[in-house]
């Protein structure tokens, strides 16, 4: 009778790559998450050992649920990857809610072959900027399809977070007479994960914005707990489809004015080059919101006292519009119905 | 100035297909989640239309989260399919937690020419498989990738589930003296899923076991609530790589008894020809718990009383051994080591 007490050798983590048996549930499975994943994220949940992770919570707050499925293409870019990306993605989407993000868990599904070395480049990311946020990450799962069937891994991330009493933060809130407020610069996201696409590739010194956006919020409802309405991260779709989502969601129009959006002098140049405009672009480390017009001023300084929002403007007030319409004073004078993102502009940005 | 103010035309769900605009966050994406997932999953929650749902749980619980990827291969067998799986999936974890799960949320990788039809299929029994267990999707994230890049639709989903006072479940509390109850026949999963695999397609009346168990825990912990200590659904890698598991998270030995093990004729007959063993098949509505001595017979009897338990067995006792061997006693009387599943025996079940 002999037995394998323990794995034979350690995961080759210079050479070896992903094989199906690392999503079979046994003992490769075992040893990718032992050597890998926890050795990465460890901390006192992912411990327990379980199916799932046990918490406590501060009583009496309201929870908040978020999830994000990461695709983007390529895994690495100027400023980020897949991994700090679905960590950040995570836990903008929690903050969004007024929420103050608590956990993280992690479901990764991975293409056989994939390079172990570029998994733990990945997963080291996503350990970084989970310990760096705050932010830990406390139960996930791991499955592996054949060669061909995914594309290097995919991570979904969900967060959990706690809402403050009195924080009453959704896309519904926005009144006629609030003031649109922008965290700063515009477009650097898609822009730097565009440069490095093979039919593309273009020489930029533009890097990924992606960042935690929950300490800026925190500071912003800090500064005005009731007076914070609307919160949204302007990813996919860009900032203008973020504004004609939260028009519709309110029943209300905006009045933007394009001189007052800020966009990198490159992210210009760059959109111009490839025919994009920058309010579709996608960002993911600034946010968008909307406050009572009492509020807004400490608001916007709260943020410019952040790292993250030292660039803060005010981009722009909400109307009464039964159309609901997002529409833009321009440079020149007139005025242009800035319209939802419509077909594919930019698959696979996050 | 002319805007579209609605969608040209619905969504075709008898013909249409997955493009990538409908992953691009803008119109077409706003369409498939309006006309499809929010239809199918209608709910309060859903309806704050935020990047999270906000909800409020009983004050002083703990909690837990768990999440799942589910990549089965083929979308759709006897029995089930990955929407149905992939529900079930996380409650289960949830469940096997000790918990109650309140909410799940899910995040969708389509492929690009993946039929509206077939997704509608798949949400269409999610939305069952919720409503059915009264665990309401609250929130939820959608991503397309290339055709080539996926395969049809994988989902991860993630639950949160409150955990009652005086559970204390863990994989780690096994004790030797304890007692090792299934709660039905092992194999069925599995054994379905490789039966609509092209290159093995064989006649079979076996119909999956997916089904959401976390009614049945709640009758054993009304049973018992401290004689609960360890509780996990066998899924990928079988029973024997889930006693294992625990064997090696508690530190101790178990003895099972092969006779006592139930498995259907065709599931053996099934087993036999494609030279499986059904200890290592993948099961997705059956549980293993370990008990307290003194509460073994009131929890099988509970489980015995429960429609998910109705064959619910006694199959072993926990033993000290500084080896964390899992040992069977087999039918002719001998005892051999029941190993951890080693590589891949059965990609893609879950």
């Amino acid at each position: 009778m002999t037995i394998k007490k323990d794995y034979v050798r350690p995961l080759d983590l210079k050479n070896g790559r992903i094989d199906m048996g690392h999503g079979a549930g046994g003992r490769a499975a075992a040893q990718l998450i032992e050597e890998l994943f926890l050795k990465a994220f460890d901390n006192e949940y992912l411990r327990q050992g379980n199916d799932g992770a046990v918490f406590d919570i501060p009583a009496g707050h309201k929870l908040v649920m978020a999830t994000d499925g990461h695709v983007v293409s390529p895994l690495f870019f100027p400023g980020g990857d897949v991994g700090a990306l679905s960590v950040h993605g995570t836990i903008n989407d929690v903050a969004m809610c007024g929420a103050r993000p608590l956990h993280i868990a992690a479901s990764f599904i991975l293409e056989e072959g994939f390079p172990l070395a570029e998994l733990k480049r990945v997963v080291d990311s996503m350990a970084a900027a989970s310990r760096e946020a705050g932010v830990p990450i406390i139960t996930g799962d791991t499955k592996v399809v054949e060669k061909g069937k995914g594309d290097g891994v995919f991570i979904s991330t969900t967060g959990i977070g706690v809402v403050a009493h009195g924080v009453n933060v959704s896309g519904a809130n926005a009144r006629p007479g609030d003031v649109v407020l922008l965290s700063g610069t515009i477009g650097e996201h898609g822009v730097a994960v565009l440069s490095q696409r093979e039919s593309l590739e273009f020489e930029t010194t533009i890097a990924s914005d992606t960042a935690a956006l929950h300490t800026l919020v925190a500071a912003m409802l800090e500064a005005s707990r009731d007076g914070v309405r609307v919160l949204r991260d302007p990813t996919r779709g860009g900032l203008a489809t973020t504004l004609n989502e939260v028009a519709r969601q309110s029943g209300v129009g905006m009045l933007l004015e394009e001189a007052a959006i800020p966009v990198l002098p490159q992210v210009d140049a760059a959109c111009e080059l490839l025919g994009l405009d920058p309010l579709y672009i996608a960002n993911e480390g600034k946010l968008v919101a909307v406050c009572a017009p009492q509020s807004a001023a400490a608001v916007l300084a709260a943020m410019r006292a952040h790292p993250l929002g030292g660039n803060a403007v005010r981009i722009g007030t909400v109307t009464e519009d039964p159309h609901h319409f997002v529409q833009m004073a321009t440079r020149f004078g007139g005025r242009r119905v800035v319209d939802w993102l419509s077909g594919e502009q930019l698959p696979r940005i996050c």
